[in-house]
């Protein structure tokens, strides 16, 4: 065994003398992780798995640490026998030659959390598991290479095709429900008062992506205003004391807000599909529906204003400085610095109007001045959208925008 | 575009200048695959997904075994590129090196793959690939090497955690029910009538194994019968005119026929955990179950007996011959001969009963002169078992089972 | 105890004494209703209630009628005490001179079977039971006013308002789907392959009133197909090599089967709301359907023709002489001859086309010589046809049905 | 059309001339009402009955009132009709002649109720009525009579056998929960966080009967506490700071809190059926729970003491003069005084224990100076205790509470 074994072994050992029972059998974590690996036949693998979860719960930060450390280097491609078993298939390819390969070519620790995953329940704590690998590649960077095969298995098992959308509204299990206001992040829900607000009115809709391993947690969800015309503010669409109109009377659905629910499936993208899959099913069930937009922050703007040096004057209102902002802004990439730009540009949307006194809360404030934008997805227009935005990072924008983006131009 | 491309795509221009409407840019089957694996942002993804499932469906023989060699010989690693990911990546381990490594080293046919499974059912219809693949397979063993990519994705998404386990009875929707009849594997479901009489008596269970993609397609099931006493024939146990008992008088649950269903799963085992789930919740629902036990058959026994020149005298009745066939025939690796004896002893379960005049079918007369065996699940014993037969190949048995065989070794 | 309630108890201990074990104190299944009644407070009325229906369903015909007649003899209104109470409230209403009246003025038997009902599954027993009645009501016409309190309970349970609608398709459960088969009135399923064509093609459809308290127990179902311009034979309909079409290419919704299920439930009506229901929901999920029809036997016309003297000639072809019948022949009430033509007009619907040879079968060709009639469900002239044939027994029909009809009054 | 009809017809005119559009044709609600109970044939049944719905919801008190009125008044029986159909059914009893007469017998303002019901969602609506109705008869004691139909026809509609027991929990959709929130009567539950702490616990149970066609609206609930022993105070077991125990692990299921929802159901029993139900069905899920019993108030325990001038002193402490108060305090007909004892002495249980300091609410210090009482459901006692509570009205009692009474006795 390793050093890192060795560590990971001693740490461990020392903790669950005191406090942990470990298995009967008095293993550490990295042996069962070795059995469950199968080394040996013993006993049934869910077992083993359900050990190596059980104990890693109880773990403290400094034992995890270990624990990846363990994976990372015990658990790590044989380089030698990679170029080996690579020569042998390139010179006689059969079906054994490759599978020799592709078992040498990929380090072990995949398998032991295929392994793990066998434990029903397992889905949630590996990502859970990924969640403590991001936050401690903060300071262990040496550790990262390992959130590359949790990204790995994890596109495979958070597949669209695997995921379920389902409306969540006033009627959804109240465990549900208290994750949408913990996981709320664009505008804050302060109770359950205000969580109604957002799901019981009839012109109100709530989406969330799930998936069958992990039924009660909502991976990522949108929430949905149906209005007539596009709305210019948060502030009325929010409000506390609305005449709700009936559904079939509004003509546009406004996406108002998008959360991401899971930090351990932070870059596990399926926002895309959740606005195009959302916005099909409404159009379906409420033909009246014609406009499908959004009303969002614009986070970046104040922050690119303090380093570019425009300032907002007569001539060059905030909301003019914004539309100026989200086209003409961007990274060393061509891509625009709005990471909320790129998210719906890049799902083919358009950049529609920009809105002044738009969110008018103290985060609205301290980010953007208060302006909003409307991105337009127009159904018809989304493929042609996302490939120019793509492959020449053309911004997509109305006329309106354009112009507004123009004034501020010229008076620079 | 290589030798395998180009024809594959002669082959479908041929095919579907004739008869399939290609997409509207008249792309190829193979072109499409590419643009999937993303060389340029052209349309979404899953519309492109779609196209090549729809294409491949319309597909004869020739055409999937070109699609295969095109995925073979095309998707393949580029070894060359392999080996020097591999050396960046040891000589200075990143993310970003261990990222390019691991992109380098699998190869482009299982992002296909995974791409492909982001359309709504898409699950099912690559496992009927796989199926074709296997199928097409005996003919050319040059696409064998696809067959490992197939398993490594399937083993991942077919990963116990995933699965669900659910009754099977007659409040069942008449879809699956259809799908029992016709996967039957062991002792043949001849009508609905028949169907009914395993499912719907009180001391009758059925259980089956879902995936949550693949809703309405049983992926194993094991039916069940609550006995008095371990049954020694099939005949009584599936008689047409039975008085069934309570389900709470039952001692003894019978496992007695166990089918898989999925021809495109093939070698993705999940039969060992189904029976180990089933007795844990027959357990908890009927306490005064006491004894788990199988009535199976013993298809190699006749086969073995041709071979081996040992006969059925007055001293070795066929059932003692079984007797010895199930603990001493082996394999050159030390394995019983017998499938169904290794599936179940491999599983922790021992010999425990053989029964002449057991199974009076065509079938169970001609495979093993009507004798079948109780396997017997011991939840005390199943630890050890497994790890004696794993590690040492000890064949778990009952005293008797062991005397009788013992009367064939001494009578020759 | 009055004579009834002496021969009742006398079978029955004659009976139990041999072969049904009664309650623990050995009482009669009249004492128990005297004591379900709430004579005095004993068991609770559960216990009660179960026993009474156990011992019920263990009972003969013989038995059976005489518990009918202890219900009508024993448990009936006592008129002087009628009156009197009458009197009482009339002189001084209030609350509690009305609920004495009330009490007194209903019979204890309607109360017996109310609290009956209380045990879950009971409701079923009840229909049951009223099946028993009906039957017994043809040898023994002195129990026939029993009826009237079923009736008027089950017109209060069978309320339309606690029924629910639910699709009836292949993903139901065996255990309904089976019913379906057992209930099919009008044109026989012989088979579970006849059930699935009936059931899986996409433009089929099934549906069934179902209670709440009798959930595997479909009420009233409809079948219906979906198609391209109204049909004029069953034949085609039903036959077993078809092509369906897609369900939003249909036109047309045919009613081409109704089926009462519960005997129990004679003369409690839900038909009518049944097939406006089913209209009412197909026309929104289909908004290309235009057309709502029966294609329906005409039971009643070949014993028509006997009676009437009228045949088949060359100028008054047998569909000729349906349009007549259906038009003209009249019970002595004013309204039509034909118990479907009463039903379907009485929805509201119109006589729209008669065809020659639209049903083959030899039910077909023996009660209507092969003539089918289509009923039109024009949602715009439901509420003038229903209120015109009911208050006028104004037939509703289309001119082609008329001036076919008026070739056979001229030549006769 | 009679004086009262007048009246209504001219309240609403009044009314529905300035503000609510009455049907198309202008008819107010005791016309639709008529022709409702059939008068002739004109729009659909279920049409009409909405259309009354609709109108009594727009209603003020005093419309209501009016249309009370007009049931009791224009929908009442004919006396002199219903002793000749008395006489004539008695004379020559048949299905008609009692048919006759039990039209006659019964107001049809039942049939009305029973009509109305006919539409979806109407069973609600209805309750709603009877709710105004107990509320007016307050002022109005002439439309007591009514309120005798709403309990005969509500007590058919709610008839245990229709209900459904459902647990509810956190799982439970959120638009259940809020009405927990506000129909929970005994402890109050003051918010979502508190709501949270009696339902997610392992060790917290909750249960409620719904009616089918009223789903979202439960119409009584229970909750329990899994305990390990019975608990002497309600503070600890509703402490926010508690460290749940195992489900299985408790010995004891203490229903401390039952609430009714309806007010528009009061009468109609059904709190006896929920409690043996949940103890049944806890008891067959959780075998270890031995002891079934109440931490319940005692509402009239100061009121009483008031009145009878029995006073705290330190041979007479409170819980003393409470056992004493469960025993002994009578009313007229022999029954106890306290409404909570009668009804659970009704059920069968026996009072077990008396608590003092057990409820330090401002609620239970007013109403019983903190005391509080265990009523024990020994399932092996609750027959006999239930008869004779209810024949000799005998309160069982435990020893320990007996005694404790009788020191208040020999005290005074």
């Amino acid at each position: 065994m390793s050093f890192f074994g060795d560590l990971v072994s001693t740490v461990f050992e020392r903790r669950y003398s005191r406090a942990v029972p470990s298995d009967a059998a008095g293993r550490t974590i990295t042996e069962l992780a070795q059995d469950l690996l199968g080394a040996k036949g013993e006993v049934s693998g869910s077992t083993l798995a359900r050990l190596i979860l059980d104990q890693y719960a109880a773990m403290e930060a400094q034992e995890k640490n270990a624990f990846f450390m363990f994976m990372l280097q015990e658990l790590e491609i044989d380089p030698v026998d990679v170029v080996e078993k690579l020569k042998t298939y390139k010179e006689a390819p059969s079906k054994r030659s490759y599978r020799e390969y592709a078992a040498a070519s990929e380090p072990k620790r995949q398998e032991l959390l295929r392994r793990l995953n066998q434990v029903p329940g397992a889905t949630g704590l590996l990502v859970s598991m990924r969640k403590d690998l991001l936050r401690m590649m903060r300071d262990n960077r040496e550790i990262e290479p390992l959130d590359v095969d949790f990204q790995h298995l994890f596109a495979s098992w958070f597949n669209r095709g695997f995921l379920v959308l389902r409306p969540i509204n006033w009627s959804s299990p109240a465990e549900i429900l208290e994750k949408i206001i913990a996981y709320e992040a664009v505008h804050a829900i302060d109770s359950w008062d205000d969580l109604r607000r957002r799901l019981q009115p009839k012109d109100r809709r709530c989406f969330g992506f799930f998936h069958p391993a992990m039924p009660d947690e909502p991976l990522i969800f949108v929430e949905v205003a149906l209005t007539k015309g596009i709305p210019n503010a948060i502030q009325s669409l929010l409000a506390d004391m609305r005449d709700p109109i009936e559904a079939d009377q509004a003509d546009t659905a406004v996406f108002y807000s998008i959360s991401n629910c899971q930090a351990g499936l932070a870059g596990i993208s399926f926002g895309n599909s959740l606005i195009k899959q959302v916005a099909a099913d409404l159009s379906r069930d409420l033909p009246s529906l014609k406009t499908f937009v959004t009303l969002s922050p614009i986070p970046g703007l104040n922050g690119w204003l303090d380093q570019s040096g425009l300032a907002v004057t007569q001539d060059t209102p905030e909301h003019a400085l914004a539309a100026h902002y989200l086209l003409e802004a961007k990274l060393p990439n061509g891509l625009p610095v709005d990471p909320v730009a790129r998210f719906h540009l890049g799902n083919g949307a358009a950049v529609h109007a920009v809105h002044a006194k738009a969110d008018l809360s103290d985060n609205g404030l301290r980010q953007s001045g208060g302006v909003m934008v409307n991105y337009l997805y127009d159904l018809s227009q989304i493929t042609t959208n996302h490939e120019q935005f793509v492959t020449e990072k053309t911004v997509a924008a109305s006329a309106e925008v354009r112009t507004l983006s123009a004034t501020v131009s010229s008076a620079n």
